[in-house]
């Protein structure tokens, strides 16, 4: 059978857009001879709705939009993702389901058994899971339609607790008993650097042990903190993957599951330039399904914000982006001209205000109040504070959106300002650790310098007060990453961590200004995630807790 | 048998405290004559954890402390709730467990079987349901113990989709089966001012069905947005509630679930009444649970700042509060004298601050950038920035946490400015949509002026510019507080909003205002819940969308 694969990029809750670019590509999958043509999870919804599939007017909307995709189903045939009302008297009122359209109808609706339920995702709390299997018999072949995790019922729970196996049923076991001729599998898999490897893993050996080829259609673009990078495979029955589709961009292939032919990859493409692609994937989709175009930033000469500005011009355009150098009396000559360099090798505009004034300002305004008192880091929260409004009176002014550039060493540490440096409507770094900052300004300067080399060279300073260094108040970022990493992504214990080879009082110093900083990631910017457990979402922890 | 229900306020994470308090209270059950003490779930660890149940360390002290807890149960059994490790091959790593200790050991356990995963409620992510019921017989007496959402098999799902039942299992009807003399059911049941009945009447409805007795015992206390009223109560075969403690309170009282006895029931309050009871435990538990004592906030004569004034003095003592009055050019003369007349009413220490020299210097900073524009938002926005710096620069230089003041109202429309007047460590009224504001107002003056009565009936301004007022950009809030109502608490859709009474193009565009401002809320500080849909972790609504 001849089926098209098409890898698109949805926006939550565009039910005219979403279907539009599906009827597209039912009409593009027609005129390439394609029996059949598969998208991916709740891709007439967009995924992932959240709450909005506890509105009734929503899951109207959708059911409509299903029907009017149905119709277009003639003299082909379609599988997609929407939500359905659970009609049972008991239960989620609430099926994530895969519709197969053919002859202008629904003709199969096949539920989401395995309905994940950790991390990022929140699937149990609007859907109930199926517990019926049947295939589809279409054009004389049987085919077992599954949704997403509904292959991976060999999941380990995701801690290390976890030799076990998370789910009770294998929807796979079930649907091969019906010995089908191919597997569909339509997803949502948002991109993460640790785990990449492990989600084709998954579809190998399940193509493996059922012998059986897996269609596998990923949703790619991202979804305010989630990027879907796509990737899109044919596996035939040995486990060989024979097609794969493009990373981080829309794609479309149609294969033929009877005669696979040569083989059809991506070229392969290292850790860094992943995330690369997948950040630069990030801001632009978060402007575009907004509806903004323009970005600033406040350029200090350090390297995040000059890599969050390499990251704003590839995903926007130089000319929609607008940049601000505000020094005071603390910043030394080379970081203004270090971003004077990055903002000229850029080409974008950008305007230097001194912040100074308004600093003096608040600092004669507290005089009476703050007399007897010494300078501390309310003086450096003053800076960072008065920094924040300038760029979001450029903001409200102009209509460009804050790009925040804090770390996710930073981020995990609390060391930024709350209402300052903390501002922005989308937080570019704050999933990538200092160290991988290096290696993406390295990455992005391997033809020519682009980011400034002092920029990168110099020791890591937050420049509020004299000859400050980041190593002053935090281990060296070699260190404090590895820490960091055993905590977040890893849950280790301090004991574990210290056996990594750490002082025991540095340890735990860096584990409690985690723990004590959850009151500030609370209210920071949308966190775009590259990771296994980035903070936000997928990431929940009590604010007020002694532990 | 002599049933002591305790009523405790525990703090999540603080095994230690948890633990001296259980014990303790085993102890003065003891010496009350008591055969069995209840403690409410999760008792041990404070509802809810959330992601620390992720960390095995944190499991492993959660069993070390239910061991010692065992050890102290001589004379005496007990009820209390923990975590524990599933040690089945497949499912969660983890069951929500009651258990039953008596002669220092261990001996059973239940789990929960049904497990709230909606609006705040999370219990799937983490725990796997259980599957099999047994009682508990002790001292001669069946006991069927439930875990909270355990007897609400029947509760409708939590939408307008919705005559259908949630579960699929009632455990109460199994448990039934096997002839319990009582039920015991352990919960953490958080307020909500328009659910409270609702809960009661579950509970009753229980006891009537299967002719049996119920002890209801509920955690008390606030875990930063949820705020656990207590209640617990006994309920007899018949149906009536015959003993009830104190909300908002630790409480401890024993029964004798032979003979009732004499009724012993709690006042009745009005809405409003605990609505402030829940406001000022709220308050209180953020800042003791944190470990802070002193609060600071912008005070500026309208009823909002005025209203959280009087509850953050009710909660933490005059003593303890500095406010700032910071009139711009733009400022009342009386906003300042109302201000002030309720810092004195009540004792707070103030200061009065212009900020009109800071203002003017950021104005002075962007004359360049800004040739050419008219005045707008941005210079509005600047000015409730400055408060925001002032503040903070009280609370980084004394250590009080700032106490947000926006209303319900407000938050819904985006009617707020982020990183000025949006600051704070909690939200205060968040939750409360302004007509009950001026409710609560007059609650607090029912026997003397304690807020001015220029506050209250002044028409609300942002003061932000000449001659503003809120009804200039807003509807009524007679009107849009019933308009949001319809929207947020009732998931209406737009048309059915309209039917109430409105029009439509007003009505369009107040759900136009809510939908876009969810990107300033998810930077929005706590809110304390006492509705059944508050901004915050109970409402989950994609960031970027079109809808």
């Amino acid at each position: 059978m001849k089926v098209a694969l098409a890898q698109l990029n949805y926006t939550i809750g565009d039910f005219e857009g979403n279907s539009a670019k599906i009827i597209a590509h039912i009409d593009k999958a027609k005129n390439e001879g394609a029996d059949l043509v598969v998208f991916s999870e709740l891709s007439v919804t967009g995924y992932y709705p959240h709450d909005l599939l506890e509105k009734k007017e929503f899951i109207q909307k959708a059911e409509n939009t299903v029907a009017k995709i149905a119709e277009h189903c003639i003299g082909i045939a379609a599988i997609i993702g929407a939500p359905r009302i659970n009609e049972n008297e008991r239960g989620k009122q609430l099926y994530n389901s895969a519709f197969f359209l053919s002859n202008g109808k629904i003709q199969h609706i096949q539920n989401k058994t395995l309905l994940p339920t950790y991390d990022i995702f929140d699937e149990y709390r609007h859907f109930e899971p199926n517990r019926e299997f049947e295939i589809v018999v279409f054009k004389g072949e049987k085919i077992a339609v599954t949704i997403c995790e509904d292959l991976w019922d060999e999941l380990p729970t995701a801690n290390e607790f976890g030799k076990d196996k998370l789910y009770q049923v294998s929807p796979m076991g079930e649907l091969a008993k019906l010995n089908p001729c191919f597997v569909v599998n339509i997803s949502a898999s948002p991109f993460s650097y640790n785990q990449e490897e492990w989600r084709k893993n998954v579809l190998i050996n399940k193509a493996k042990k059922y012998k059986v080829p897996i269609l596998y259609i990923n949703q790619v673009g991202a979804q305010t903190e989630l990027i879907f990078d796509g990737g899109s495979v044919a596996i035939d029955e040995t486990g060989e993957i024979v097609m794969e589709l493009k990373y981080f961009e829309e794609d479309f292939m149609v294969v033929d599951t009877g005669n696979f032919g040569e083989k059809q990859l991506q070229p392969k493409a290292d850790t860094i330039e992943k995330i690369h692609n997948a950040l630069v994937l990030g801001i632009r989709d978060y402007f575009s399904k907004m509806g903004f175009q323009k970005a600033t930033l406040g350029l200090s000469g350090g390297i995040d914000s000059a890599l969050t500005l390499v990251l704003a011009v590839r995903a926007l355009g130089a000319e929609n982006i607008r940049v601000l150098l505000m020094p005071s009396k603390y910043s030394s000559d080379h970081s203004v001209d270090d971003a004077r360099q990055l903002a000229e090798n850029l080409g974008v505009q950008f305007d230097i205000v001194n912040i100074q004034s308004a600093v003096d300002a608040f600092e004669i305004g507290l005089v009476s109040l703050f007399a007897g008192t010494n300078s501390d880091i309310t003086e450096e929260n003053i800076q960072a504070r008065a920094r924040g409004i300038y760029l979001m009176a450029i903001s409200n002014k102009f209509g460009h959106i804050l790009l925040n550039t804090t770390n996710k060493s930073e981020c995990a540490v609390g060391y930024g300002t709350l209402y300052g440096d903390m501002n922005g409507g989308l937080a570019v770094l704050g999933d990538v650790y200092k160290m991988d900052i290096f290696k993406l300004a390295h990455f992005i300067n391997r033809e020519n310098e682009i980011i400034p080399q002092n920029t990168i060279t110099k020791p890591p300073s937050a420049e509020l007060r004299p000859d400050q260094k980041d190593s002053d108040s935090l281990p060296e970022y070699h260190d404090l990453d590895r820490m960091l990493f055993g905590y977040i992504e890893l849950n280790m214990s301090p004991k574990e961590i210290v056996e990594l080879g750490f002082d025991e009082s540095v340890v735990n110093r860096v584990i409690r200004m985690v723990n004590m900083n959850e009151y500030k990631r609370f209210q920071a910017a949308p966190i775009l995630r590259i990771s296994s457990k980035s903070f936000g979402f997928g990431r929940r922890m009590p604010l007020v807790a002694r532990y």
